[in-house]
């Protein structure tokens, strides 16, 4: 049941982010070859820098079938993303959503291939942000993973909650189950009440350089 | 005689892809480190991240010739650059044959590797559009993957054509000559007559957003 | 003795860097995970394009202590960044710091991993460059590499001469001491007499286009 759990939060994430990807190519108007670059490597690029970083073979690799739901879901967008009246609000929520997959997700496969506690919840980050950094990279827009709002940070709590309950051995589904909920749950709070942290700014009476 | 064929194209990539950055570096008026760095990053991108991704050796680290070679055509450029009248139509050019020929170079080495037919296609284009893209990140212009030029496309038409051959058991060298024929007469006939691909447009009636 | 000359470097470059990383997220007054991203990014991104080039496990996979001390130097530059006066001199300074230690860094762990002279020579550009880089892709500043400041040729001559060195059979830490002295001279002696290396430009009479 827990290779289930694991394998359906990837399945997910990818094709979740793959649909965020692919809104952001409509909203530059590309063609279909740019909504399936940026579709999969959007849904596609966390799970692939996880998985050099640790060592492991490349997870689409393996099975094309990730590849091949990445470009029909782009070619889906591709012909039905100007129904929603609200393109917008369905790219942010999708991203939450992958966010909060990704975290978890990424997390329990860093503590699978034996990386320590901090380790795991770092790739959790990687996972859950690196194919959206990718994304707002090639559409030319600024990194949301630098943006104030809570979103790498975010993916860290999801990732941690996971990860410790893991190290207390909770049962796996429960610990991904609410590592993903915490993610989700900081993040869309974070969007609705708009939340941000802190900035640093210079202290007053210190000149600024 | 195979061995040949593939090392010939992948030499052949990787000088012509150079020749490409260099002549980035030369329109950005950039040193001759700017030179060496645009040169061998746009020369060995795509084949470094195929490698990477498919969890082989880069190329590059086990025959230091492939450096060499990109250190002195980068550097020969820097001193010839100002020779021809036309140095775009010579870098287009030059971009359109690197694609042509990375795009079977690549898919050959990933089925080569056992991966399976997507994912050889899909390999065939990362190794065809990394290195271009990576210049154009750093260049500062604008990702000519994303554009609506007939570009990624035409490295995944080649691709395929060469899968879909070797699979039919052509002979390779027959294979990877119809796939690179494909490709360059794809993208060359795009840039002639300005092909390019329908971009996505919202319907009208239905409001933006 | 020696493990602990590269180590010792190797944890210095990773400080140094990271607080480097760190002042620029104060430069854009970002919050304090955007301190952790860029500070960590900078500080680990040169070492962990390295080991993934040469095949080798990614060093801070293996030794989480590395990533704490990341978030920890972050934290701190969050909490006293406003207290130098000139907070831009200690930073290029640091990165000059960080640049010199990689680069015969590593160049080190290349020959360790059995590659050749010229490989290793390009690790040590690639260990001492990419961290800055990805802090200025990230950080939207103009890639400190590709400028006519001598930078990527500091690290490029100070990785040399250690490889030249070491192939003399000099005792290593000789060899290191050396090759970072002159990427740090070389370095500063530019930043410090505004050396820049001459650039392209199009001969006079040939029309440029």
């Amino acid at each position: 049941m827990f290779e289930t759990a694991t394998a359906t939060l990837d399945w997910l994430g990818v094709i979740v982010f793959t649909v965020a990807g692919a809104l952001v190519a409509s909203r530059k108007e590309m063609d279909f070859v740019g909504f399936a670059v940026l579709g999969t490597v959007t849904g596609v690029g966390g799970g692939t820098l996880r998985d050099l970083l640790l060592g492991l073979p490349v997870f689409w690799t393996q099975r094309p079938a990730y590849l091949l739901a990445c470009l029909v879901v782009s070619l889906a967008v591709f012909f039905v993303a100007h129904i929603p009246q609200s393109r917008y609000r369905y790219l942010v929520r999708l991203d939450a959503l992958g966010l909060a997959l990704f975290a978890v997700a990424g997390a329990e496969k860093a503590l699978e291939a034996g990386a320590s506690a901090l380790v795991a919840v770092v790739m959790g980050v990687v996972t859950a942000t690196f194919g959206g950094l990718l994304r707002d990279l090639l559409g030319g827009d600024s990194p949301k993973i630098l943006s104030r709002e809570i979103y790498a940070s975010a993916a860290g709590v999801g990732a941690a909650t996971f990860v410790f309950l893991t190290l207390l051995e909770a049962p796996r589904e429960l610990a991904l189950g609410v590592g993903f909920l915490f993610a989700l749950l900081l993040r869309g709070a974070s969007l609705r009440f708009e939340w941000t942290l802190p900035r640093y700014r210079p202290r007053p009476g210190v000149p600024y350089n």
